[in-house]
């Protein structure tokens, strides 16, 4: 049975056991062969146990619409067009992206065990959720892991107004030995698309300072931003220098689209959504035994906690430690549902006579 | 003969060629293998070409008081203490970091154009210089380079009062066909510490927003924030987020200093100066012919070029293009040399008795 959370009304609390089965459910009614539904509800919940739900089960109604349209090919042809010692590439077939994200590091690890250092390009699939799945999965196999990824033209480059680029995420992971990894999943906007879309369907207005309306003026209206204005690039021309790098590594080295060849997205869901991406991993056994650097991000981490503190700030973070907290929280406490995407996925489940179980 | 440039006064417009040849003269007076002058003299007048004059000659002098206190080892062993056919490990004996920077991107370039990918790591050497000569390096040889440092304790982590990071540089170069590559260099705090530097050795302020006092107050001081304060990072804990990065690849993986254990630097010249590094080198060969990759670059920069502009933006640029725009200008018109560093240089060569001739 759901709890429901009654701090924040409008939320649900439920079991990320029973969310994955039901989105696993939903997704293989829609058609998906079960191990790739079993692949995207694995990622979607660990979004939301993560406190990531920008990334979570918000975005199965609109996977489900667009199998429906044909955006997303449920049952690709994703091939291997290239194939070396330390490299590949996949063509995606607009499958699931989180299908071949995953195959995609899978490739890179094993072949950075034999070769070093490996990277894996994947081109035209659909939205390939949080990144930072993939480089954990590196760092889970004792290697550092990289993956980012282009998609839609939704900012213009800095200082401009054409949409060329979409908010471009980085994420690298680095195994430690006690500590959790250290995990930077980042958009290269000042925030990512999915927290716009998040508040809009909560009816609620963004920070100043996140994007500018139709005019090029600073706006709080998610909608305004989303249909008419741009997301903020992170650090200005900082953070579109860096877009511009996952450009290249995700679009052109990949044979992908990118820049304004890549079709727009205003609606998930409904408009086309087309990415690609780049995988890189390192082992790190290469360069010294795993057990000696894992003891030795311990130690970095150490440095990092035990600063003095800022006049304002409870507790110093490193990169990912406040989502494997919420992670831990979350599988005890659950995982708090808005009613919104509990209504989507409570509709899915009758249409596709799926038992509705939370 | 230098011209005096009447439109800035307390700055001489220099020949490239000639500051070149000066600075070379200077550090084999002072003990430096001809090579090894050649090669810093090479980096630091490419940086003055490029506009990046915080990481030009104004370092002369530093360098200089480092091997005379024995800060910066002119004759050292460095090693190569590991060498695998996609990766390597450099110990630098506190050499001159640029001497070391150049030989393990062209040992990475090297191996990746077997392995495919390749990596090296170079650690315990001095100050490195502008970093995006070394992916440039890459970027002429037909390959993505990556470059990226740690250094000093000298930056909070995001939220924190104690010094636990260096600024940590991460560049990235990618090759084009009929354009200048595509070189993003920048430091992942607000602004690199060399221009606080700069900016105090010309008694100039700085802009509210780069740097904290000691209190953990903005700041325009640029003495105070260097001596007493603290720099932002780019994006705040974005930023943060990619100096961890940093400092794992270039600090942890390299078997260097990492964090804390990096001596803190306040007065570039007379306190240690250590820092550690990691460099890789993409084979883009791997994944498609050199030329339809430039080609494919080539057209993301005219996509960014051609975006309508916003309110106030004359014109829109990729990483990298001022600097080169600036290059060709300073080949032509010579290399503004402010009064400070014109002075240094000038009584370098008089107590070595090396001509002057700028």
């Amino acid at each position: 049975m759901a709890q429901t959370d009654e701090k924040s009304g409008g939320v649900t609390a439920v079991r990320a056991e029973k969310l994955r089965r039901l989105v696993e459910r939903i997704l293989t009614a829609a058609g998906v062969p079960a191990a790739d539904a079993a692949t995207v509800a694995e990622v979607l919940v660990e979004a939301d146990l993560r406190g990531v739900e920008s990334h979570g089960t918000t975005r199965i109604a609109g996977y489900v619409s667009m199998i429906r349209t044909g955006l997303l090919n449920p049952k690709p042809g994703v091939q291997v067009v290239r194939d070396l010692p330390s490299t590949a590439m996949l063509e995606g077939d607009q499958a699931f992206g989180i299908v071949v994200a995953k195959r995609a590091m899978e490739m890179a690890i094993d072949k950075a065990r034999r070769a070093g250092i490996a990277a894996v390009t994947a081109r035209n699939v659909t939205h390939t959720g949080m990144i930072g799945f993939y480089t954990m999965m590196a760092a889970r196999a004792g290697m550092i892991g990289l993956a980012m990824n282009n998609g839609p033209a939704i900012l213009p480059p800095f200082g401009g107004k054409t949409p060329t680029m979409a908010t471009n995420p980085f994420s690298v992971a680095f195994p430690a030995a006690s500590e959790q990894p250290i995990v930077l999943d980042m958009a290269t906007s000042i925030v990512a698309g999915g927290k716009l879309r998040l508040a809009a369907k909560k009816g609620l207005p963004i920070p100043g300072g996140w994007a500018l309306d139709r005019h090029g003026v600073p706006t709080t209206d998610p909608s305004e931003a989303i249909f008419h204005g741009f997301i903020q690039w992170a650090g200005g021309y900082k953070g579109f220098g860096l877009a511009t790098m996952v450009e290249v590594l995700g679009g052109v080295l990949s044979g992908g689209l990118f820049g304004r060849d890549v079709p727009p997205m205003k609606d998930f869901g409904k408009d086309p959504l087309v990415t690609s991406a780049f995988y890189l991993a390192i082992n790190i056994e290469n360069f010294m035994p795993l057990a000696e650097f894992g003891a030795r991000v311990d130690r970095l981490i150490e440095h990092v906690k035990s600063s003095e503190r800022a006049k304002g700030t409870d507790e110093i973070f490193v990169a990912g430690e406040i989502e494997f907290r919420k992670k831990a929280q979350r599988l005890q406490g659950g995982i708090p549902l808005s009613d919104v995407v509990h209504r989507e996925l409570q509709g899915l489940a009758a249409e596709y006579g799926v038992p509705f179980d939370l």
